[in-house]
Formats: structure tokens, sequence, C-alpha cells
């Protein structure tokens, strides 16, 4: 692959290379989008601005920088404190780099030439970011069309680009935004080879917690194998959100890992382990989650919960195709988890009454799933002329209600908690106790929860697994038996288990 | 040590217990150096504001929280948006914590009451955040003492703590800064404990990169190795700083390993590594060094530039003790380099000529080395009252040009690099390049460089070592042989060499 001339993103021999036509293509792709848009004028240029380094508080510690999303799925640019645009018209893409001061060379390394960047980047040309304002102004656009627009999963707006010198422009920020959003939504081929590639690392990562893991280990000893095992053997600096290394009854706690709860409990023998947990390469996210025993052996209760949940996984993966409903897809997972609840006693009565007063959402309080890309929750799930949001329980959390595309690429994770805050106040609710078997699911007090997460990307006529991890209870059990022969012979094992 | 009643904060058996009563213990000392101060009033109290989570840009997806230094060293608090109170006159700290939503239960973890964290904290007082300004009314302070200062390595000033209704209050911004920095400069015999601790945690981590490190691996192998160990061994979350995985040419770039230079290359046999890498624990810094060659065997050049940087780190420590000059042991370094590179033929001259056109800073750009405790680079190198920053080259890159005293932490790193822009240079200095033996220089125009980087603390009569790596040649070669012998029989090696 090294032999061909096209510049490529790569990080040694192990790595996937991704050459940089997969930005030219995207920039291909905006202008097409908004030379159709009548809204839009002639020499009208797109200007973003690319993300700046973070420091830890007043200190001179810089977190290690990630590029701004929207900036990199337009030029893929790793360094910080860039300007891109692109001449709508001609397509022409335009680089501004920072000018760096002579002692850099001493402190951060090699200055390198605008031409390094120019085939580096592989555009058409690069400036420094000194001169935009004098550069553009001989360029005489009508309009500079910045990004503007709310991430609907945060409630944060974007950042605008702004300059020294840009009142003397006409900028329009209200059309950018749809319009790169809306792309971004499809993935295109080399974006899912990414996708592929970053989905694969981290099942490979996954599956060698699963060889590891054994009871005694504290849940951020898994993290940072996971963490490990995407660096080292995928060139993943970044994960793509926080590890959420929950077990036992933390298993319930949809979001855990942060700070205020930061994986810090001791993992009993008999706990279930949920290990939601993707790495990001070069901005491509994954994010995966495998649910397990840690010990290695189902016990009957957790064999049961757990094929519900994928029961429930594998209908999803069935109906999915272009033209299918993100809302139909998350109230075919509830039903199907209703019905084996209903057959493990655990609730009682007519699915059809428990789907109409949301009860799902008492065992799956999250949404099915929601796009994947540069963002681990992409951008673009209710976009203008998109589906609304809906209000009922469960439902309201989904992240996208759209109808599947060619292209898209999701997170298909149902799962069934028991999250006992929650759990008791649903004892007190007529609408959901009455399904409720009490007794039976006060069996699960300690339980924590299932989830089953893979990324998939809608085709043609169905849809394509990202993910590669064993998923049926035999084959886990297999792989984790398969680790404590290999491990308790390593020289290794006294290195991941804690010293007592 | 878990049958204290005394709250600590711990990450499992293997990690080290920090009590509660070590940030108690800070906070007595400041009220102590406020009671000093004459131009505090009486019924003043201090008011910190905790650091904030910080978000990837306009993501949902939040960077893994850590406390702000300043709040950290009065409180210990592992959690975001909180404030700190102290009554001087009492002593009584409050803490007042974000009250949070229903839905956090769900998404984020059990909702602790105020008395959970009372207890967690060992604080007299723990309120809600909203309340902060009808509690503090309620005490009619005549002054809240706020933080603003310069942090002289970074050029940023601290966040000054903030709250709707504080305009009601007789503010002091101007007191504060200089006594809690002036406080955060001297260590505690149990804050010298943690830095022990992390320090050890890291020298483990450099020793076992030195036993596995194979020529063949990209330099980001040695960073996520690194990171791995010092988390699962150490419950190092956070690294005190970007890890610097520099080989080759590229260890003579100072602060290599960021965006714009990121461990990206591959490492070829006969490669020096300079290894440049701390673990944090509880937001305490280790800040550690180690040179040596990928393949395990010194060359008689590597030898000869590693010695003489092993011999000013030596030359240093005799030295160091209370009462001695920074700036003194700077000079001493760099005479003890100087004095090498003329034994080995790269320079000729007279040594004290060297001194005075300060030709050591053409091998040592950067100052011998700076403060350290809850950030790596610690605050209070250039306190008002102490002495100020020095204008010649080398000097001026010192973080500190402090007298020692008792308690004071420290690196020591001395270090020679061959960077070649600079030597170009150079070469082109008449001041300089009268003593360059140009033509035996030129063989080392793709060394690179070596530092050794020691973290010491300053004791009663001299210095305690908190560093425990290899240092001698001998010492190096055989822990690195040792490792060829066990990770070549074990089943591990497959999973840290890069696949081919």
């Amino acid at each position: 692959m090294s032999a061909k001339a096209e510049p490529v993103y790569c990080l040694g021999e192990q790595t996937l290379p991704v050459p940089m036509s997969l930005f030219a293509h995207n920039r291909k792709r905006l202008c097409k989008a908004l030379k159709g848009n009548s809204d839009v004028s002639e020499k009208s240029i797109v200007l973003l601005q690319g993300g700046d380094e973070i420091s830890q508080d007043s200190t001179d510690v810089d977190l290690i920088f990630r590029q701004e999303s929207y900036f990199q799925w337009c030029f893929g640019v790793t360094e910080p404190g860039c300007y891109g645009v692109i001449d709508i018209d001609s397509g022409k893409a335009t680089l501004f780099m920072p000018k760096l001061p002579d002692s850099y060379k001493v402190w951060l390394g090699e200055i390198y030439s605008l031409g390094h960047f120019k085939a580096k980047y592989a555009v058409e040309d690069v400036q420094y970011t000194a001169d935009v304002a004098e550069i553009l102004k001989a360029a005489s656009p009508s309009t500079l069309l910045t990004l503007r627009g709310l991430n609907t999963d945060s409630g944060k707006m974007t950042k605008e680009a702004v300059f020294d010198g840009i009142s003397g422009f006409k900028v329009n920020n209200t059309l950018l935004h749809k319009e790169i959003t809306a792309l971004r939504v499809i993935k295109s081929a080399q974006e899912l080879e990414v996708l592929r590639y970053v989905s694969k690392v981290s099942s490979e990562a996954h599956m060698e917690l699963m060889r590891r893991i054994r009871p005694g280990w504290m849940e951020y000893q898994a993290e940072s194998l996971f963490k490990h095992h995407v660096y080292l053997h995928g060139g993943c600096r970044h994960v793509a959100y926080t590890c959420i290394g929950a077990t036992g009854e933390n298993c319930a706690i949809l979001h855990y890992g942060h700070a205020g709860a930061p994986n810090d409990k001791k993992i009993n023998n008999g706990d279930m382990c949920l290990f939601d947990m993707g790495g990001e390469y070069y901005c491509y996210a994954s994010d995966i989650t495998c649910s397990y025993p840690v010990n290695g052996k189902f016990t009957d209760d957790q064999k049961k919960i757990y094929n519900a949940v994928l029961k429930a996984s594998r209908a999803v993966h069935k109906a999915l195709k272009p033209g299918v409903s993100w809302v139909d897809m998350h109230l075919l997972a509830d039903r199907v988890q209703l019905e084996e609840l209903v057959k493990m006693g655990l609730i009682h009565g007519d699915v059809e009454q428990m789907m109409k007063v949301r009860l799902g959402s008492l065992f799956m309080p999250h949404g099915l799933g929601h796009l994947m890309g540069h963002d681990v929750h992409d951008v673009g799930g209710y976009l203008e002329g998109t589906p609304e949001r809906r209000t009922e329980p469960g439902l309201r959390s989904l992240r996208t209600a759209r109808t599947m595309e060619e292209g898209m690429v999701l997170t298909v994770e149902p799962g069934i908690y028991f999250n006992w805050a929650v759990m008791a106040e649903a004892f007190d609710n007529p609408d959901w106790s009455c399904f409720l078997n009490r007794e039976a699911i006060e069996r699960f007090q300690n339980f924590g929860g299932v989830r089953i997460e893979d990324d998939v990307a809608i085709t043609a006529d169905g849809m394509e697994m990202l993910t590669c991890v064993p998923r049926d209870v035999e084959e886990i059990e297999k792989l984790m038996e398969e680790g404590r022969t290999k491990y308790e012979k390593s020289l290794e094992l006294g290195s991941l288990v804690p010293a007592k």
C-alpha cells in the first residue's frame, strides 16, 4: 500500500493507511451539495476553523490534541490552530497553518515548510494563518459560509470560525451546518473502511480482555488493558469516549466510568462485567459493549437475561435496512425483551399493554443506539427535516428517530438493567407495578445489567456488521476458557493480576 | 491500613491510601499563614472554585476530569463543579457540591447525600453549590479571599472563583495566591509520601519498558506500555504530562510527543531512546527520563555522552541541600558536561571562557529542572520576593531561580542534545564556533540526545532520591538483557511486538 504515491495517514505497518483522497472526496461532496443549494450565491467559499489546544487549567500542561470533527471531515489535519477554506465553484482547498516561532525547533520539533503540509494533506494550497484576511480579501468571495449549528446530543453550538478582519466580509452562518451535517451522516466507501478497521481493533481488545479478566481485578484495570490494546496494536491514541468498566450492580449505571464513578470497584467472583469501550483511529470512533461474567461461566439467571438481550439484538439486525424507522427498531427491541422477561417470569400480562405504557423503558431507559462516525454520538440525529424527537419514556432518549439510509453507521445496543433506585419507584407506580413480579425481580437486585452493543453500517438491502466479537454464550465461555489456559501458564500473569 | 477510621483515597490494595488529613493539614497551614498576614482582616474567608468538566468541542464527549490543582491542594475532591470555603479564624472547611438531577441515577450513578461527602472528604460541613450565596451571606464574612495570580510557566492567570451574588460581598483577590503558592512549594511529610509513591510506580513502568522495548517498535507503543503500567499497577489514570517517546534524532526535541510530533517514528536498531514519562496519582506528579539504546547495548559514543550527563547529574545530587542556589546547580551541570565534551574531543578550549559565552546552552538549551508537586511544572518558581528569571541562554529557561529549602521537590534533569537545526546556526556563530570541533560533532548528527531526569526532595542536609531506576550503563544493560531473556520465552511477546 505504501507503494502508492498518494499521501496517507498511518501509524506503522500494523495500522490502516488512510488516503487523503477520503477528505478530498468529502470536500467534493460538500461543494456539490452547496452548488445545488439555491441560497448559496456564486463565488461563495467555505471557511472552517480547526480546533485549538486545551491546557489543564492555568498550567502549561496541554491535553493531547484531538481535531474538531467538522474540520477533520473536510481536511484530516492532525495539528491544532488551523483554518481551512474551500472555494465552492472550483473545489480548491486551502489550508492555513500557524507560523511557528523559531524556538519551536528546540522544544517541539522540525518547523515544516508550507510545501510539506501541501503534500501531507494533498490540498491545492497552504498558507499561514496570519495571512488569512489578506488572502481571502484577494480572492474577493461573495460570501464566507461559516459553521454554526446545534449539536443535538450535547445541546452545544459549534464554534464558528473567526479571524481578525472578518468584519470586512459578508458572512453567512446559516447554510453550511445543515449541508455538511447531512453529508456526515452518510459514510463514503473510504470512511466505511476506517470504521471497519477501528471496530476490528476494538473488537480484538475486547476479546483480549475476555481472555485475561479475573475476579479480584479492579474495574479500572480492565479500562487500562483495553486502552493499551487499541493503542499498541491499532494506533488508537484516543478512545472515542470514557471507558465504561462496570461490574456487578454498577452495570446498571449507563454512563459509569466518569470522575464521579471512576471504575474503582473491585470485581467480585460472580459479578457480571459490562464493558462499553471503543477505540478511536484518526478521529473515527467505535463503540462496543460486551457483557459476560468475570469468572467465565454464566449462571442460569445471567444466561437468561443475556439471551433475552441477544434475541432483541438479532431481531433488530435482521430487520435493519433502508426505509425502516429507527423508532420502530427501538420498539422491536423493547418488545422482544419484554416477551423474554415474561417467559422468565419477571413480569406478567399482555405485552401489547406493556408497550402502551412504555414498560420497556424501565428495563432499557436508553435509546436502542445512535449514529456513529467522527463522534461516537455522531451529528445529524435530529437534522432539520428529519423526524422529531419523541416524548415517551425510552423513545425520548433516542439520539435519532430517522429513517434508515444506505451509508448510515449506527450502534445497535439493546440492554436490560436492574437499577434499584429506579425499580423501587416502579414498584410504587400503578401503571407499571401491575406487570411486575416483585419477588422474582428482587432476585436481581445486585445483578446490574446486560448490554450488547454492535456497530453496523446500513447497506443497500440490509446491514453490515462492523463489530467482530463472540456473542453466543457458548462462544464467550469458550474464549474465556482459552484465556484461562493461555495466561495461567504465561509469565505475564503476574504483571496483569494485582499484586497481593 | 484500612483498619484506620480516617477516610482515605485509594484505588485498591496495590495502591497507596492517601488520608484526608493531608488536606486538613494543608488548610491548617494556609489559615496560619493568612492569620500571620497583617493585610488579612478578621472574619475573612477563603473561597476557591474547583475545576469544571471539559467537553470535546461541541460534542457530548467529556474528557476525563482532573481537579484544578489549588483546589486539590486544599480539599482533595475528585468531582467537578464544586466550591470550597475555609473560615480563617476557626479553620472550618465547607465544601459545596452540585445538586444532581434525578436522571443522574440512571445515567451516571448513585446520588450521594451531603453527609456522604462530609465523611468522604473529612470536612466540617457540606452544602449545595446552589446555596453558596445564601450560606456565605449568613456567615457575614468581612472579606472573601479569592485566587488570582500568574502561572509563571504558562503565562496564564488562575481562574478566580465567581458565583451569582458575589457582587454583594467584599472580595480581595490579591492576597491569597501568594500565600497558598508559597505553601505549595514546601511539601508536607504526607505529601512527600504520595510523591514517593508515584515516583516509584513510574520508575517501575520505566524499568518494564527497558525490559520489553525492541527495535522495530513504534515510539507510541512505548507510550502505550508506560501508561498501561502506571494505571494497571499504580492506579494512575492520568499521566502528569504528554509522554515523550523520542528515539533517534527525535531525542533532541525537548517536548516531543504532542499532536504535531506524536511519537510516530519506527524505532531503528541502534537508536537511542529518550523516554520522558511520569504517572500522576491523585493529582500528584512524577517526571522521569530514562535514556538508553533500544537494542540494550550502548555503543562507545552512546556510553560517553550518557556518562557525561550522568556525571553532571551526580554532581548536582551531591551538591544539593538547603541554601544552595538552583542557578548555581544549573551552572554546575553545564560545567561538568562541557568538561566531559572536551575530554571526548567534541569541543576544545578554556571551559571558563565557554561558561562566559553560555556554550552549555547549545548542548542543554533547557533548565536543569523544576519544582514538582500537583503540577509537573509546579507553581512558585518565580514567586514575588524570590530571585528573578535570568536572561542568559539556558538560564532563562530555568523555571525557578530559587534558593533550595527543605521540603522542596524538584526534578534534576541534565542533558546533552545534538539538535542539528540549532547546531548549524552555532557553527556560524563566532562566539561559539571557536570552541567546536565540527568534524567530531558531525559524527553525532543523527544521535539525538540524552537526558537523565530524577525527582528529588530537599532534606534538612541534602536530598532524598524519589526515582528508583538503574542509572549506570552496566545496570541498564543488565536489566535490558534480563528482559530479553524473560520476554523472548514468554507467550506475551507476540502481543507486544507489532504484527508483521
